[in-house]
């Protein structure tokens, strides 16, 4: 079964390329309000999950013990440009916690922006760990590891004991076994468990609305959306699309990008969570699909804060380097009506 | 009628996504060898023309009067790096023409590479027009003008007398008129004409064997071939796809790459063309598919020269940003056969 287009992209008069995809629209008791492609392949959902692999960092009253606050919680559920203030905050949560970025075990990779490579080929410096987009997450393990006395060594493998914390809340989330035969390595290099959008979305649809979910982790998980939505910045960076997303919705929405087309969002309001892949991976896709959703679920008009934001968004300029427009990423006619 | 899978890329166990596209291999009378997907539906073939946009520049015999060879010829139809051999020779080529840099009408982006983004960044320096891929070919249509007498204002426009002549020369190898109605703007600003996969490998296919060309053309054809064979590097640059290919297999082929996952390539010895589409825009399909039919159109043996090296072009691995291999990207069984 192929799944449907969501999302062209044109030039001219031609529609040059396209993204095909799965969406579903899940309430907290696990009703598909709605769903198109196959919206049970399982598939990674790489960074999407950083906020369920966040909870055991609150959980274990870590975050607490070290003082942290919003900036820090957004940051452990972030896939960051390393900006300074990225790059900063980890270092300080390390240094918290006793510990340095050579206890990371993400490999090391440019920042994402030209100013920040700029600033460090003009210190003839490399790119560290500490740059990788993923560092935010791995020092919410590593703090973890600290608080609770586990021995930080390896903590990036299965079998540690603060990973199979991390491991049992994205399986108990999404109501997924998270065995071997499902089980990838993530670009940052701890596992990776395949999940299916469905599963997906009800898990975010738990975690903000506690359905089904003990006070503890409903308390964290509520502490990890309100942190996101009052820094947005530390989930992402300038110019990125979860950063404006909760910049221009506040609390209404939490959004979180993962790597090969996965985006998952949830609605605080409507108690929904919604998970999308796109079939290629393209990020340029789940986001302008991901953005029509959230327009539509939250029925924005023009009055509404954050809804020229939105809109650019949903249907961004594709630009000549020249920067004339010359086409546009739209969504198609397979992501119209949604819910009610 | 959807475009079968014809490149997967896995992590661990699982299939993380997979592209879609259209493949056709032509030969010089315009007979379909091997055809699989939706050969007739024109797109954009972007950069992968440049080629045909560099008739002209050869067979007004600018090239020649300014006393270029395969270094700027190659240079004249890439997609490059904008490393310092490329920059130098597109600033010697304008100057050898009378103009600089300002007469380029590409808008400016950042070199491909680190090393020479640090370079500028070291320098205080913003990337500029030279700096685009698409200098090289800018740079060509330049020297034509000033050779031949024309105005080089406006030359990437679609009125301008040299632009005419690169744009009846991609209908005249495609056979197919470039009308408005298949008209967009490519990243550089020139104009972009859509030609169906079939059409295009036809082209290609004319191009090496010069089967239907004038004596003037076909000679074009065949120097830009061989200056290609002769400098792949100046074709892209350091560790790009088409200076790979074009480095291990020599003058048996000629490729280029096309933005939104375009490529073309030409088997001189077979007398084909060959061009891909894939649906959402990837290049890493775009690139795997290639390497696998070149592999099997040539019967790339152990024991050949460029094996290895073409091997690893169509199945490349996915890794880790601490180096380990988690994946691969690999050709599906509907590229299986081709050919004889």
């Amino acid at each position: 079964m192929e799944n449907p287009v969501l999302v062209e992209v044109t030039r001219g008069p031609i529609v040059e390329s396209f993204h095909r995809g799965s969406v579903a629209i899940v309430d907290g008791d696990g009703h598909l309000l709605f769903g198109v492609g196959d919206i049970e392949r399982p598939s990674f959902p790489r960074s999407a999950v950083k906020p369920f692999q966040a909870l055991p960092f609150v959980e274990s009253g870590a975050a607490d013990r070290l003082g942290f606050g919003d900036a820090e919680l957004a940051l452990a559920m972030a896939s960051h440009n390393a900006e300074p203030r990225h790059v900063e905050t980890v270092r300080a949560m390390l240094s918290a916690a006793g510990l340095d970025e050579a206890c990371l075990a993400c490999g090391p990779h440019w920042p994402a922006r030209h100013a920040d490579q700029g600033a460090l080929h003009k210190a003839d410096m490399k790119p560290g760990r500490i740059h990788n987009n993923c560092s935010g997450k791995h020092t919410g393990f590593l703090c973890t590891c600290a608080v609770t006395g586990a021995d930080p060594r390896g903590y990036e493998k299965a079998d540690h004991p603060v990973m199979r914390e991390v491991i049992a809340a994205g399986a108990s989330m999404t109501g997924t076994p998270h065995a071997t035969d499902i089980c990838g390595t993530d670009g940052c290099s701890i596992p990776t468990f395949a999940v299916a959008p469905r599963a997906l979305a009800h898990g975010f649809a738990r975690f903000v609305t506690g359905v089904g979910l003990t006070a503890t982790r409903a308390r964290a998980a509520e502490r990890l959306r309100l942190a996101a939505a009052a820094e947005p910045f530390m989930v992402a960076g300038t110019g990125r699309f979860c950063t404006r997303v909760m910049t221009a919705l506040g609390t209404r929405v939490l959004v979180k990008t993962g790597a090969e087309g996965v985006f998952i969002g949830a609605v605080k309001e409507l108690g929904l969570g919604i998970a999308l892949k796109i079939d290629d991976g393209a990020g340029r896709a789940s986001e302008a699909a991901m953005a029509a959703i959230l327009i539509d679920l939250l029925k924005l008009s023009p009055d509404d804060p954050g809804y020229d934001e939105m809109r650019q968004l949903s249907n961004p300029p594709v630009k000549s380097w020249a920067g004339e427009t010359v086409g546009e990423i739209r969504v198609t006619g397979a992501l119209g009506g949604l819910v009610g």
